[in-house]
Parts: structure tokens; sequence; C-alpha cells
């Protein structure tokens, strides 16, 4: 496939899904792979060595996040440290129940982790959140057969931060471990205290990809989900990669210090995305918490477009962003994150700026995004005048994926006077989600869902 | 600590426990840095190009072992393709059964695997290997309710290569799939026909840490036992380390057409290692088959010698070399291969060489192990003379750990007349194979174990 010029100098605004690999690490890598190829369990000269790499490795990113060395295990990935923390802790307070508690916005490896436990008997109680994505201490208040409650230290997908501090004040009281996915802070922001467990993943802060962090605190009882290994404390089984973990350690704090160093201008020129978009961009709703965020990240949805459309614009444009969008995703199914918080789920692009990004990068796209859109919407004929007005309507969206329903729907909202209905006759199951948040947002009356032959109807009323 | 010249200098005989970097695996993993770093499941330039990549590498390592891309999958090392290979095919043929049929002398991957099986309430039987460490195909007829069998390429620990294909046609007949674990052969020998799993580690054939390969036939049923996770094909979560799995791929041919080149030389050498050890060191045993065997790899076990302080003196004088010692296993219990083996399990020695291997460097190897191992043995005073002979004895090694017991025994069997007996009371597990490997290598009669107020009491007959 042929790239455009401006592609191939591409703005990379995705540090959310993966950082490029930070020149410390690169570095640390090359010399270890020297020096720490052997096997650390051995007797012999290059196995001695490939140990202290790896203790000292141990020892750089335990006093980074906060922890003791004999804390910390190396995971294979942010993904495995998730799967074997929950799974792990939930086996060692097995006495304690079997009901884990999460927030309805962590990272899918969280829910799919819930879901096994669930298939395997246990509970699982979701936590909400609000409309800007944060959930209340409040509910994390703990059943007596809680077993585990996990909590992210800010979200992936829109950036608000969690008030793990908080939460973990309450479950200290009760007894109930706390399981921390610091995968967007680690290397980013400070950990917040109060953690039992803390997981990480190396690709996130600069690098390499193959190595994730399970810190489990000391006193917190853990119980292997896995086969018996005697590597990594028994937790992860497998030969450690002691190349990869010493480059993961070395760029751990290098990537903090210049991230510190970067916060204020991030946030600023996150503030500037956040502020324009909605002006530049017509019908544009960012989602999240305007302050308590990640200072890099923001995520915004335009209305009538498809994120996939949207995405591939700006990637030949030179912009690599990333998106929550039903349509982007293989299961097709709708963003859980941004439907647990009740928002726009279509034409959805996640913004992550990385250190150091240039600001005109940043103006660039302030530049180009406004013209894209617009694009894209052109052939949806939105501004036609409506020809008929009746007092109520009915839209046959059947059949038609997300967005359609939702440009079917703002584009015959004229045709019934203030005070009409509308129904709209969908499939889709990102309509259930999309509808109502577009009421909300443009201030229309969302009336309700009522089963049809096929699919739903949904009723809204002109306010308007 | 203070290492002598020749440590620095080491000749690294060990490569069946990590060989090092092949030059080919660490020039593809920097080319990869720069080019594969992105997530390969994002849609913009960087992550298509990262995908690519990972499609590439797949086709190459399918190729290399005799499997279509798509049943292909990367873990993240080798054990971790054996517990999810077993795992995952036992659960796809649940409904078969719960049984899981392995050899004796399987990884310890395999063993812990089976262990879990067993604790989650299936069943496992072991086949049975005979001297040389090989079992025969009739130990694999299945059960009716045999779900699973796993049988490895050639033995880890002694070399002995393994009737995969015997075994394979055998099963083929009765529908049970055969997960094969290749983990010491591919890279170096041809992939034996008949497998429904294969598993195999980058790292033994000069790839990088951090990428194992499971490898699964179409149509053979396979569940994952993790939770869900989109990539490589549901089967390995986590975000894909695409670097490390260009440079497997990479070095996968590289090394196989070398080991195949190198072969006949390997070969040569591992048998002169054979021959001359049992001349140039007294009372030492070589196990495993002395033909149909790995070309680069042969054990052998030194009497009267602790294992761990054999290593060291070998590292000490520049080698490094591997045990299956109980000595040096920081479980304490003997190797379960030599075990099996019913052969000896002190002053194990495994040398694996590595291809291109300098003939001198093995002549070396030759000329100073003799002496290390006499100045071992040298403070033993094995050539005592008995002061007095009865016609039974009883030998107290109650708290002596491996080889002591065996050395007691050793050094006091002349202080019995020929028919008189021994009894050796012991408490160290190792003494329950030592003692009567030791007496059929010497060809004593062992008369058997009986359990005494602590530990067991060895009765041992004086044959000559």
């Amino acid at each position: 496939m042929p790239l455009s010029d401006a592609a191939h100098d591409a703005a990379y605004f995705d540090v959310a899904s993966t950082a490029p690999l930070h020149p410390v690490a690169r570095q640390a890598l090359l010399a270890a792979l020297d020096e720490g190829w052997a096997d650390p369990a051995r007797l012999y000269r290059s196995g001695r060595q490939a140990r202290m790499l790896l203790d000292a490795a141990r020892e750089t990113v335990a006093e980074a996040l906060g922890a003791r060395a004999d804390e910390i295990t190396f995971t294979t990935s942010g993904t495995q440290a998730v799967q074997l923390g929950v799974l792990g802790a939930l086996k060692g307070h097995r006495r304690r129940g079997a009901h884990l508690l999460h927030s309805a916005v962590e990272h899918s490896s969280v829910l799919h982790t819930a879901e096994l436990h669930e298939a395997n008997g246990g509970t699982v109680g979701v936590v909400p959140v609000d409309r800007l994505g944060r959930v209340t201490p409040d509910g994390y208040e703990p059943r007596p057969d809680t077993a585990l409650a996990v909590l992210q230290t800010a979200n992936h997908e829109v950036g608000t931060l969690q008030p793990v501090a908080e939460v973990a004040a309450l479950l200290q009281e009760t007894g109930v471990p706390l399981l921390v996915d610091a995968a967007q802070t680690a290397g980013r922001l400070p950990v917040p205290p109060g953690w039992s467990l803390l997981t990480a993943s190396a690709h996130k802060w600069g690098g390499p990809a193959g190595v994730g962090v399970l810190a489990v605190r000391k006193g917190v009882r853990y119980a292997s989900p896995l086969p018996a290994d005697e590597r990594e404390a028994g937790r992860v089984p497998g030969f450690v990669n002691v190349p990869a973990v010493v480059a993961a350690a070395a760029s751990l704090r290098a990537a903090r210090a210049e991230a510190a160093a970067d916060q204020a201008r991030l946030h600023a020129l996150v503030d500037r995305i956040r502020t324009r978009v909605p002006r530049l961009v017509p019908e544009t709703q960012v989602v999240g918490d305007p302050d308590h965020r990640l200072p890099h990240l923001v995520t915004f949805s335009c209305l009538y477009v498809d994120g996939e459309v949207l995405l591939t614009a700006l990637d030949r444009a030179g912009f690599a962003v990333s998106s929550g969008s039903s349509c982007t995703s293989s299961t097709l199914t709708p963003s859980h994150v941004l439907a647990a918080m009740g928002v726009l789920t279509e034409g959805n692009v996640r913004v992550s700026l990385p250190t150091g990004v240039p600001e005109e990068a940043v103006d660039r796209f302030l530049e180009v995004l406004p013209g894209l859109v617009a694009e894209i919407r052109a052939p949806l004929g939105l501004d036609l005048t409506p020809a008929t007005r009746t007092d109520s309507l009915v839209i046959d969206a059947l059949g038609k994926l997300c967005p359609l329903p939702v440009i079917e729907l703002a584009k015959h909202l004229t045709d019934v006077p203030v005070g009409g209905t509308i129904t709209v006759l969908a499939d889709d199951e990102a309509a259930r989600h999309d509808i109502p948040a577009w009421c909300e947002m443009r201030e229309q009356t969302y009336l309700g869902e009522t089963p049809a032959e096929r699919g739903s109807a949904y009723v809204i009323q002109r306010d308007r």
C-alpha cells in the first residue's frame, strides 16, 4: 500500500499503547545481551553475572516503585502481571471468600481475568464510575466474602486519575487486599500509597516489550495459579529474560525523570487539545476528567464518524492515534470504558503524547483534524433541510452498524417539531449506548428502549 | 569474588541450559527494535509494519518446524509453551477424560504442569524409561480416558533421543493427541512427524530469551486455560514481543543449518568424552544412549563427588557445565531423570557443546577433569586399608547428605568379607537412588531398604 510522505514522518501520539524504546533502554539491552545472556540460576561465571544484573535490576525497579526488592517479580507482560496478580491473590485469600471487586473501567486484562474467575465459580462485583470515569471510594466497600479489589491508577482510555489512596485506606481497615494496576502511570507519576499488589508494564514507559512487573507486599498472601516453578519467587514460570529486565529497569528512572520535567508542558498541550477540538470540530465530545488526569492523554469523540475511517485519515496525514470506538475493535463491541461512563463511543480518538513531543506537532494535529472530520462527514448530508414534519417518526436503522443509527437520528431530528418523538429501530449493540449518550449531549430527552421483533426500538423526544 | 584468568576465558559447555545469542539473532533484534516496536494490533503505519514483521516471522518458524503459519503461536518461554500446550490440550479434550500420560524423564515444566492437573482433579500416568533413558512406545498405550500424551524429542539431561514417530503412530490410531516437547532439538535436528502440539524455546537455539513456540495442528482441540485475550490466536495473552520474535525466527534457520553442518564433528567429540572419561576418571558412569542421542550432549557421574564442588572447580578452570546432581539443585532432591533411569545421581556433570566448539577446548576439558576429580576425592581416604573385618557392619550416615552415605559405604565395603552385609542408616533422600545404583555399578547385591526410626536402613551384600 503506498504511503504518503507525511506518514513516513508520522507523529506518534499513541504512547498509551506502547512507547518507543527509550535510548537508555536500548543501550542497557545491548550491554546486557553481552553480559547477562546466561542462565541466572547457574553457578558458573556467566550465570553468576546474569544473576547479579538481575538482582541489580530488581533493586532499581523496587526503589522506583516504592517496594522492597524481594517484593518485585518480573513477568513477561503487563497483562500477565495482572492475570497472575488477580488470580494469585484470589487463590491466596480463598479462605476469605471468592468475591472480586473491580471498577467498570479497568483494563480488559482485568475484566477477562474476572470472567475466568466467574467461570470457575467465583463472584465479581463491578464498581461503577461517574461520567468522568472516576470511581467513588464508597463503591469499594467490601462484602464479607470479598477476597480482592482491583483499581487502576489512571484510566488507559480517558486518562482520569482514580482515588487509589482513598480506596486503599478504606480497604485497609477491612483487611481486603488491593491490587493497583499502575500500567498507565509507572515511569510517569509517583506510585500512590496503600497497594497490596502492584502491576506495571515496561513497554509503556519506554522499556522493551516482554517485561511486566508484579509486586506483592510482604505479608500479602499469594498462591500461584500456575504450575510450580522455582524462578521469580515461584510466581512467574519460565527462563528469565535478563537483558530485557535490565533494559526495563535502566529506562524506568530515566523515563520518570524526563516525564516529571515535561509534565506541566504536556498538561498544557493536552489542555490545548481539550479546549480547541470542540471549537474546531462541531459536535465533538471531549471525555474524561479535565483536571485530575494523566498529563499526556486526551480522548474525544466525533459524532457521525466511523472511528476507523478517522484513524486511517489521521494516519495518512502523519498522526498515529488510537481509538476506543466499536468500529475499530475486532470484537465489534463498543469500548467498555466509554460505555461505563455513559459517553459517546463513536468516532473516538485517543491522543497520548510522548514525553518531549514538539509543540508544533500538536498544533499541526489541531490544524488537520477539522478538515479530515469534515471530509468524512461531508457525504452524510447532515445539513439537509427536512421536507416534511410529523409529530412522530420511525427510523429504520436495522442492519446498520455504528455510527449509522445515530447519524440517521441526527439527520431526521428536525423532521419532527419540538415535543415530537422519533423511534429508531436498530439492532447494532452500540446503539444502546450511543443513542442515550447523543441525547444527553444534544440535550434531547431519551425516553427509553423497548425490545422489537428484531433489535430494539429507541424512543427520543425532540426538546429543542 | 576474584576469578582466575581461565574463568574469564571460559569454555561455555552448557548450551542445553541456554545458548549464547546467535549473531543473526542479534542483528535481527536490533533491526526489529527500530522497525517493529509498535503495537501490531494498531492500524497506523508503525503498527502495520510491526504486524508485517510478526507475520513474516511466523511464516519462517512455521516452515522451519514443518507447520502452517496459522498453527504457530509465540509464547514468552518454552516453559510457558509447555504449560499452555498441556493445560490447553487437556481442557480442549476434557470430554475424552482427564488422564495425562507423560514419560518419567520429561522436563520439569511438564512434571509441574502434571502436578497442577492432578491437584485440579485430573489423573496422571508416568511412562517408565530404560537405563538409557528411553521410553518404549508400548508404554504410551492409552487408557479410554487418556486426553493427552507428552513426549520429548530428546532428553535434556542425558541426550537420549525418544521414539517420537513410533509413539505418534501408536497414538494416532486411538485419536489421543501427542504434545512433543522439542526444546532440545528445535534448531538442531529435524522435527519428528506425528505431533499434535509442538513446543520449543528460542534461547536454546541461539534466539533471544522471552520467546517460546507453541504449535497446535489444525483440527486439534485447544481451550485456553488463561483469561481471554485476542492476541496470538487467543492462546498467549499479553503484548507480543515482536523484536524478540523476529530475532528468534531469523536465527532458527541459521542455527539449524550450522548445527547440521557441525553434527558429525560434535557427535565424534561427544564420543571422545564418552570413551575417555571412564578411562581417565576412575569410578565414573557415563549415562544415556551412546548412539541414539543428541550430537552435542553427554552426561556422566563421578562417584564420591559432590556435584556442586566439581562444577565450581570446573568453573575455576574455565569450563561452564551443568549438573543434575541433587547437591546443586535448590530443592535438594536428586534429578528425576537420573532417578527414573536408575543410574547414579551423584557427582553429575552435563556437557552440552556449542555448535562450532573448538576441538582443543574439549581436549583441554579432558585434560583438567581427572586432576580436579582426584583433588576433590583426595581427602576422603577411599584407599584406607580396613582395620577389622566382621560379617556384618552398620554404618551410621544419619544427617549426612549426598554423596556422603555412598562414600561411607564405599570406604567400608572391604571391612566385611565377601558374603557379608553392610547396613547403611541414612536419611538423605538421595541415598534411596544412589545406594542401589552404586551396587549395580560395583556389582554388589542390593538387598533392600527397610524403614528405620529415623530415615531408612539400606542393606548391601558384598559380592566381590
